[in-house]
């Protein structure tokens, strides 16, 4: 998606090898027009599915999957990482590894929200060693849904959570594929094609 | 605001005469579609307002903050409960006291996100006793900015949020105000006008 690539060229910051910040437009300040361009987007690509649910993981998440669930009239949820007062339902629960921050999390979703038989598209900001997305897929498993494939917006392709994914044999549709950020610079898998 | 009072009438759950859980289209699950005109509704009303920028608070803030600032055609940025590792910048940052979950907690937000002289609306998904739209607008005091207004999704009217916010001088525009939970039933401060 070129313009998503514009934004993180023009507004990303490389912060190491491993970490891009985006904080501009899509981690903590969200530009809202790119969003919905995030959502059309992800809708022709899973516009012939039949996706009857959108599962994110709060907080980053939840912007480009509302826009995909608006664009794709179906429901949305969001995995919680910390239990809400009012979570008094039965929660399905999965344990997430996070590299960068080296620690272990809960995440988990109502049981309610999360029925037999859908048909449920990750949507996720980043992927990267894939923890999250395996968490959330485990969350689909518990319910006995099946996940029809992981929209994402950024990925790291440098590191291995596309290949974990499509060897389980998950459909991954990355808008933005990063092969590398070297010199403080970000090279695409991709070249831009439109300047910006 | 009716659609959203009927939803609240036919979805949400008394948990006790202080909490009401509207897991199913607000907190957890997202309805897409209720969120594109609470947005809608918002920018109706703070149309005229010259609004720069929508401070919310993940995770339940953003949906209708999204929606909001695509209707308005603003910026959007949501102030964090934890740091995030790329939050490198300088913070802006304020203390949360929780009366349900009776803890105090840090927001905040990268300084360069939240700019002198701008006029920002602060939207949340509810008001009760006030305390997160508190420390919202001491994060856009911090930063020189003015506080338009406060966009309210659903307001506890029993609770002293609106008052503690008006003797301020605040506007608070809440798009359903309930008057009580008593006896697990949701009464709202004007009737629902039309049935559902």
């Amino acid at each position: 998606m070129e313009r998503l690539k514009q934004f993180i060229t023009k507004e990303g910051t490389v912060i190491n090898e491993q970490v891009l910040k985006v904080d501009t437009f899509l981690n903590h300040a969200i530009h809202p027009q790119l969003m919905k361009e995030i959502g059309e987007e992800f809708s022709r690509r899973f516009g012939q599915d039949g996706i009857t649910k959108i599962l994110t993981l709060e907080s980053s998440g939840i912007a480009p999957a509302l826009m995909t669930s608006l664009s794709l009239d179906c429901e949305l949820v969001f995995a919680r990482k910390r239990k809400s007062i009012t979570m008094t339902d039965h929660l399905y629960t999965s344990s997430v590894h996070s590299f960068t921050k080296n620690q272990v999390s809960d995440i988990s979703v109502s049981k309610t929200l999360l029925q037999k038989n859908e048909r449920v598209l990750i949507i996720d900001d980043f992927l990267a060693n894939g923890q999250a997305a395996l968490g959330l897929i485990d969350l689909v498993n518990q319910a006995e849904a099946s996940v029809v494939g992981l929209g994402i917006v950024i990925e790291k392709s440098f590191q291995p959570g596309r290949e974990i994914l499509e060897k389980k044999g998950f459909r991954v549709e990355s808008l933005a594929r990063i092969s590398n950020l070297t010199n403080g610079k970000v090279t695409f898998l991709e070249p831009i094609k439109q300047s910006y």
